[in-house]
């Protein structure tokens, strides 16, 4: 059965991302990371999602010694989201921006892929309903492929790792929607930046949800 | 004063790749991984030079939970070297090889980089004398700066953290000449990638080593 390597971070764009990759065939090894981020119960969301698709699933811990995101640094206010900051790209996006996060987290899944021979990492970034992260953006992609190709031995042999971003032109409505076809267990799901027992209902990535349940005219199980 | 990220293994080619980043002026942050290498010892190597250097460091502990590399595993044998491996790039590099280790690497230095406004990141890779091992070879360089112009907000904002790689064509001899000239301390960098008290002047790494101090004329302080 071929191999994926499926970054899972709790929310629901990697839940579906996960489920993608579980109907079209992959046998599925999810990493989790546990990077200080102040929502840390998003890490018991992910495990809780790998546990329900019976997958396995690995949670690696690693240290950010570097401060100035606010999702790292409780003393840092998370800001909530502004019409201007949810389409595009600015040079002002929010100081929830991890510097690398996605290329820290990309460059385990290729070195996990290659360890276990799996054939493609799929990944659950999104460019539309997102907060402008570089490291979310088609392009940013599109060059990681290269480095696949050119630093790793499968790369050298002719073969290849796949990335595939299944969810990267979708907007939020229509991620829930393929999710809810494909029984993403949303209930599960963990987006909210702070940390607290409920959603704060404020920060970007709330409002990207609920707008998205709101289209896609469905019920948040979060906020039932 | 100009910053930048030195990826230091405590070996001498990226003991030599700090002391050509201090001489051309930079302030040096140097960033060390305990990744549960075999060879542990070359921590402390690279703690010391980066003292002796009178530069700042940190130190990452990273664990990589999938296994397949000798130099992770004390259960699988560290090779000799032979002639065929020692100069190309083969489908039969040694075991050795940690898939992925100098994208893992990179991609914390990029982070660190971007959260301290560094300009630059200097790694001693070489594809000269080397394991043949794909993340050293200058197009894996060349195909990680779009990375970094595509997957940053520095990169998205037209500047740019350069990667600076001052040895990737270098012989050991001429590394260690270049060295020599701005006052590595050779004394404290450690090469071996068996963990004991001395060099055991068998595995690969030993062999470029000896070669290179005996090609450049010199002795080496750790055989002295």
């Amino acid at each position: 059965m071929k191999k994926a390597i499926v970054l899972l971070s709790g929310g629901l764009d990697s839940a579906t991302a996960l489920y993608i990759a579980k109907n079209r065939g992959y046998c599925c090894l999810c990493l989790i990371f546990d990077y200080g981020q102040r929502h840390i119960r998003e890490i018991l969301s992910a495990k809780r999602i790998a546990q329900k698709a019976k997958c396995a699933f690995e949670i690696l811990k690693i240290k950010l010694p570097w401060e100035g995101s606010s999702l790292l640094d409780n003393r840092i206010k998370i800001p909530q989201v502004t019409k201007s900051q949810s389409h595009k790209v600015t040079k002002e996006i929010p100081n929830t921006y991890v510097p690398g996060r996605n290329i820290i987290f990309l460059s385990f899944a290729l070195s996990y892929a290659e360890a276990v021979g799996a054939e493609a990492i799929f990944i659950g970034a999104n460019a539309v309903d997102f907060s402008g992260y570089p490291d979310c953006r088609p392009l940013f992609y599109q060059a990681y492929r290269k480095v696949i190709n050119t630093g790793t031995l499968l790369g050298l042999s002719g073969k290849d790792i796949r990335i595939l971003t299944p969810l990267i032109y979708k907007s939020k409505a229509e991620i829930i929607k393929v999710g809810k076809k494909l029984g993403v267990p949303f209930e599960l799901t963990w987006s909210c930046y702070r940390g607290s027992s409920k959603p704060c209902g404020k920060c970007d990535s709330c409002i990207f949800r609920q707008r998205g349940f709101r289209q896609a005219k469905l019920k948040d199980p979060l906020l039932a």
